[in-house]
């Protein structure tokens, strides 16, 4: 049976790992797993705890991995036993997956050198530190790696991959079931479409968040292997 | 300070909470609370285990009151006390609310008695059993009911809530934060814009939930009080 490894952190954002789970959980013939780094519980930043079911171990086997982003990212960026243990996994398996933020992760375990990948927007140039081709989309596709954009990005992403491993049909049935017609109530997903205001008001808001994975980001090419 | 209570049983949908949940919690000046019969964790339907953070008494007080959907929903609606409880809180509540089946519950627990409401279009034609005005939407408003559709449904009602207690500005910027500019690889989120074969495959693959579902709601209305 296939598996997929869902990666789970401390400060991990809920909606990029519940989405994707969500979607993964309705398909045929899967074992799916949440994993963190000692298989505890595991809270996320907005504050739900969740109990992850495996520990991720380096020599842990999945078909897919599958890395949420979120404000603990920074932490796990310089945590290089995490990262590792990433790595190895991610070495192993058929794809190698990411929401979000959770590109930076896969970035600082050198997952993302000469790949085309994509991130929240408002950490998007980020990517290039980690030696990626920063590249905006939904889900962006190289080889066998797929990132997503921002937090929603997740069930299309996962739907997506649903497709790629299942096919057509099942991937449209899973999507039914959720019943996914989006109806978003503002045109707003994205700053090329939202007022100057509210772009203004998020950028101020996260701007210690930036400060502080700018940082991080720093500290953990710093830290990798050649 | 405002206060939103989010309802979890076992084998609740996990998407329909986690979706409204992140969205409540980027919310200003607000308290969101997860809330079980006993206040232990609780197992999702896919399989996940979150830790809710409160006991739903019957005098728990919060401003809206949210109910999720999932296979759980057959339990809740023949479980009396929880019925009980959650009749007191939606009550005094200023928002009452739902996503997916969790407004079969809403509506064993009579809150939705000559109202106007939707839920998952599989099991819309159940709203009628509770004295619901059946009306299919993404999200459907009728006074301080909000209902809202299949699962993934919780976004775009969680988002509109917020332009409700918050107003747009702040509803725009959290959905840039989520950067919900959803993308559906396909378009079949809805049976009317669904193959007739993959409408059969998601029907047949349901077929026993429908059934025991409309014995359970049976049940329900039978031991509603007048």
């Amino acid at each position: 049976m296939q598996s997929i490894a869902l990666v789970a952190f401390t400060d991990f954002q809920l909606l990029d790992l519940t989405a994707p789970y969500e979607v993964f959980s309705a398909m045929s013939g899967i074992s799916v797993h949440v994993v963190s780094k000692d298989g505890g519980p595991v809270r996320a930043s907005s504050g739900l705890t969740i109990s992850p079911t495996r520990t991720l171990s380096p020599d842990f086997e999945c078909d897919v991995i599958f890395v949420p982003g979120g404000r603990g990212v920074d932490s796990v960026m310089r945590d290089g036993e995490f990262l590792r243990a990433i790595a190895s996994v991610a070495t192993r398996a058929t794809f190698v997956t990411s929401v979000c933020t959770g590109a930076l992760i896969l970035g600082a375990a050198g997952q993302l050198r000469g790949k085309r990948a994509t991130t929240h927007w408002n950490y998007h140039s980020l990517l290039r530190d980690f030696g990626a081709i920063p590249t905006r989309g939904r889900i962006v596709r190289d080889g066998n790696l797929f990132t997503g954009g921002g937090v929603t990005a997740g069930i299309d992403f996962a739907l997506a991959l649903t497709a790629q491993l299942r096919g057509t049909e099942e991937a449209q049935a899973i999507q039914l079931g959720l019943e996914y017609a989006p109806s978003p109530p503002f045109d707003c997903g994205v700053p090329e479409t939202c007022p100057a205001s509210v772009i203004q008001r998020v950028e101020q808001s996260t701007r210690e968040t930036k400060k502080h994975r700018i940082e991080a980001v720093r500290d953990a090419v710093a830290a990798m292997p050649d």
